[in-house]
């Protein structure tokens, strides 16, 4: 059965969360997979890079040619290291193509910034202007008309949906923030380096990037933007740490109210707050992972402690952190119910 | 060969602390254990209990007895749930043997206290008030007298080492350290139950006890009482976790500094501070718990991120934060070198 | 939006295959969850059972009431303990309500077997006989008709999917045939036991209920039944093993070939006899189990290692050793496609 | 403290087995560590090579020379890929140094096998000839006179112990045994590779190298010695599986008893057989790899399952498997007792 709907690429198959799109995108009832590219010369099948694959999908996986793509795909979703997506979006876009990067390249706003925690020179200023951050919790009306959508990073997209309600509200001071960040393995991609060698990461826990981590200017963008104007920048102290598990991120923010905070007030409010998002669990246990793993779920509560703001959350890195918000971001361009392939 | 030496009793000797203690003893050249018990009727092998000390001791569980372990031993290990402790401690000082307590019962100077955390009251007062806290690095001199060591906990032990220069000198505020401390799945015992059944927190990251967990009132007294007179209670927020692994505590910690802080003199601070405590490793990488996994070791490094200091401290929950101290206390009581055993 | 579509009653709903059971069926366009049951008393919500179920389905487990049940749903899923499914199976077929059984009650077919092996009189001698083995692959024209399954075990799935196509041949030695079989944790069920505490399965390998598993006499009988009239009863040296992971069956299978066999035409054999199944991945590399895991599919291969027939086999053992096996049943059973929902 | 003792060296320092290796002798009380060489051109300190060793030991990894080693130690321990021992261990010997090798390059005594399994000729005929394999309970008398030393394979010395008692007795078919072996991770060594990837192997059960790993021949060859004159060679079926954890070595081994075999017997036998070795514990009970972990002994126990004989065996790869039989050898050729610094 020859299956219809919108063609979309993934450019960058071989990683893990080009397979958890590809996984998502075979149970959507509107989309089409019509091309998959990778490095790799001798266009493997692409059920040898992923044998989870095998008898749900019959491609190879070409070499990256725009033009191809072009003929073949509306959208394509890219799923590249940074400085690998801004080289092939300008073309992508002059053919018509939509883009949907989940790379790092359009996700800030500022090329200086960018250059500072990159260390290379943006070289698409013009995608960086039309770029629209891909968050669709925040940013639901703007993502329908883009054309070029930075999906938001694992650690980022966990770390804003757990302060945005505290910082459009302003009820916390926006220097002094701390988020103790913890992700799977999956999260470091798909490359064998020796931290990731199963006998050095496995049974143990370590923090790393401490105070370096990329996702921390991302943050501070997109949750400055969220607040007030004229409240001034928020500055998060970010520290990430790897767990001994395959996927999943759990957010412990700390933060300091302005005035006092009332724990169940908190969590209506950020009930509230995230009414029209179905994605957005407002629990009132506290969470763990493997209870959104597998799932485009990010689940959130609150805690007073001591008079501090405690916000706990977690999704999983694959999926809301990466693929299912990618589909969620299709689905608002296509047109689509904002859950479709992802309930 | 029958080995010589101070006889040891092992008092609740069926958890994952004692078999480790076990371990360590059995190649204690100076000690011999001379009794296990257990609350199990059947006086069960040792080593049906713990299938790993097979070949190693040859010893049933008896009930527990204080005048036949009075009889046989110089000390005494308790390795009991809390308010369990504190119902035998009194007959075995009556009788001579000397305590080391791995429960919580000895470790809150104030009963009130104890009685607020534990929901239940203190029936040892006299116990309590010779109790000596047994953190070798912080009060060697007081242990070698003492008849009754309160063994700390292992999210204290991390969490005092990790904090006590900052305090001694005074560095930081008191009422604005946050540690998000994180545990292997060992620390919580070796009951079966719902949390720690392996399809539930494996593969599953997630705090637990948030604001209530017991270790907080003993981080608060000990750091009180390492920081200067009058320089006021020190309130810390304290918020666990759970790792899918088996061992390993690991802290990260946020304190905001009275001054300027410099990375360099931190550590340099640091390695003054524990120059004379062998099982203090002070690092300039990010240690990882894998490293103290095993070891008597807490591994501790510091950073400075956007004007805040970072403490990273891990060690071994089974050794350095409950087995391995132990018999860092037993050391020095015994005037052995405090390595014996441990290095 | 109210879902339409045949109504399915589960029964039994608290356990990792309920679970995986609810999770498929949510995303079945043609039933509707009428009814969840559990025997805890105060009708919880099922997603404070299962957290991972928020905001997808909004029922409370109620206590099992036959007619109740008959009232709201024409088929029901026992996800029940063995003794507990056929003590309620007579009175839901008796009310006209299908029954996919979950347990082992219905998959012996002789009582006196049943008793031997699990300890019990078998009490529902009418079920008995008319009850269907639902295994699709090797039972497909027996299944839609059917109003008692007996869905399969997860070693049991395992084994003969990878064995029927030798035993149908008659090429093996049916009393020379060894599986080697490896379980994740998952397998054991959800209730806490010392075995299955993190610290004592975690980074440990063992076998359990050598030469004593209760999947033996099942992999016996439907395999003597798979072979040629005559050709005697096939009886298996079945050994299980615990893996230190969630979810996932491997079988490494051991059998004496009666010719010379020869790798290519084996698996050759193998794809034409599962060319009609969908869920039968016959591959010609070595299958691990995370590449079936999170799906309906049976991967297998096989090798000639020093003139013996190696088949190598895994499965999630959760779905298509439990939920997603019944499902399949389900969709025969109601004439949908044999993928819907599973794929 | 200056520790004095017999001087050895460590060869190829920066991997598992010579971490394991160093661990170990730095607890053994006549042995003190005097050379550590590595490729690494910048001679890192060892403790960079392995955080765990901080504090513990004070040498930098140096370029392997054979001539310095010959100055410091008596004894090297060589810790290498195979073809890189056979590369220094003429050199070694004819400086007078005694060579326990961990690699692979002696334990085949005929060179045309060697080149078979690994692909290379064999370039040290005179080192073959003289080696002893070094199972100290089998060939306990062979070794202390030697001057060169094959440390036995992981999976081979689970697989021989657990069957040597067998074959020693010519109690079993010897063309019909298979041994379905399972390893932790670490097995791998510690080179990153994607199989060994976290993401790719954790959660994952699977077999690799079916029909090809090289500890085969190296199982054949060592049985067949044990064997009575005229009894024939024995040759087995091994297939090896890599099972999510750090460490451990489980075999269960299938053999077909030439007469009735008795379980109760056949374990009165196993324990007389192994008398005189302390690490091998023959139990009654199923073992689990956890048990032996960190250990070096090996676990055996013996089961009848329709008259036919299982042998379930497990140990750690890295010391029984690797480096604690390499210190039990060095005990045995210094005189020590072979349980020095191992129990």
């Amino acid at each position: 059965m020859m299956k219809t709907g919108t063609g979309v690429a993934i450019v960058g198959a071989s990683g893990y969360a080009a397979r958890e799109l590809i996984d998502i995108l075979l149970n959507h009832p509107d989309v089409r997979i019509t091309a998959t590219t990778s490095r790799q010369d001798d266009a493997p099948r692409l059920d040898a890079l992923h044998p989870s694959l095998a008898r749900r999908i019959d491609l190879n996986c070409e070499p990256f040619d725009a033009a191809r793509i072009a003929e073949r795909a509306s959208f394509a979703f890219l799923a590249l290291p940074h400085t690998a997506s801004m080289a092939v979006v300008p073309d992508l876009r002059r053919l018509g193509v939509r883009v949907i990067d989940l790379s790092a390249d359009y996700r800030l706003s500022d090329a200086q910034v960018y250059a500072d925690w990159y260390g290379h020179d943006h070289t698409d200023a013009d995608g960086l202007r039309s770029a629209v951050y891909g968050l669709p919790e925040l940013f639901r009306d703007r993502i329908p008309p883009a054309n070029l959508i930075a999906n938001p990073g694992c650690y980022t997209s966990t770390s804003i949906l757990a302060l945005a309600p505290l910082i459009a509200e302003d009820l916390v001071d926006r220097r002094n923030i701390i988020i103790d960040a913890k992700s799977g393995v999956s999260g470091a991609g798909r490359s064998p380096k020796l931290p990731y060698h199963f006998p050095e990461c496995n049974e143990s826990f370590s923090a790393y990037g401490v105070g370096r981590h990329r996702h921390t200017p991302e943050i501070d963008q997109v949750l400055t933007e969220v607040g007030r104007e004229g409240s001034g920048p928020v500055e998060v102290i970010f520290t990430p740490h790897l767990v001994p598990m395959d996927r999943g991120i759990f957010a412990t923010i700390y933060a300091m109210p302005k005035g006092t905070a009332v724990e169940h007030d908190l969590i209506e409010l950020y009930r509230s707050f995230y009414v029209r998002s179905p994605f957005v669990r407002v629990v009132g246990h506290l969470p763990a992972t493997k209870d959104s793993a597998h799932t485009n779920f990010c689940d959130i509560t609150v805690r007073i402690v001591r008079g501090r703001i405690l916000v706990l959350a977690c999704l999983d890195n694959l999926i809301k952190g990466a693929a299912g918000a990618a589909v969620q971001n299709l689905n608002l361009m296509l047109g689509c119910p904002e859950e479709m392939a992802l309930m």
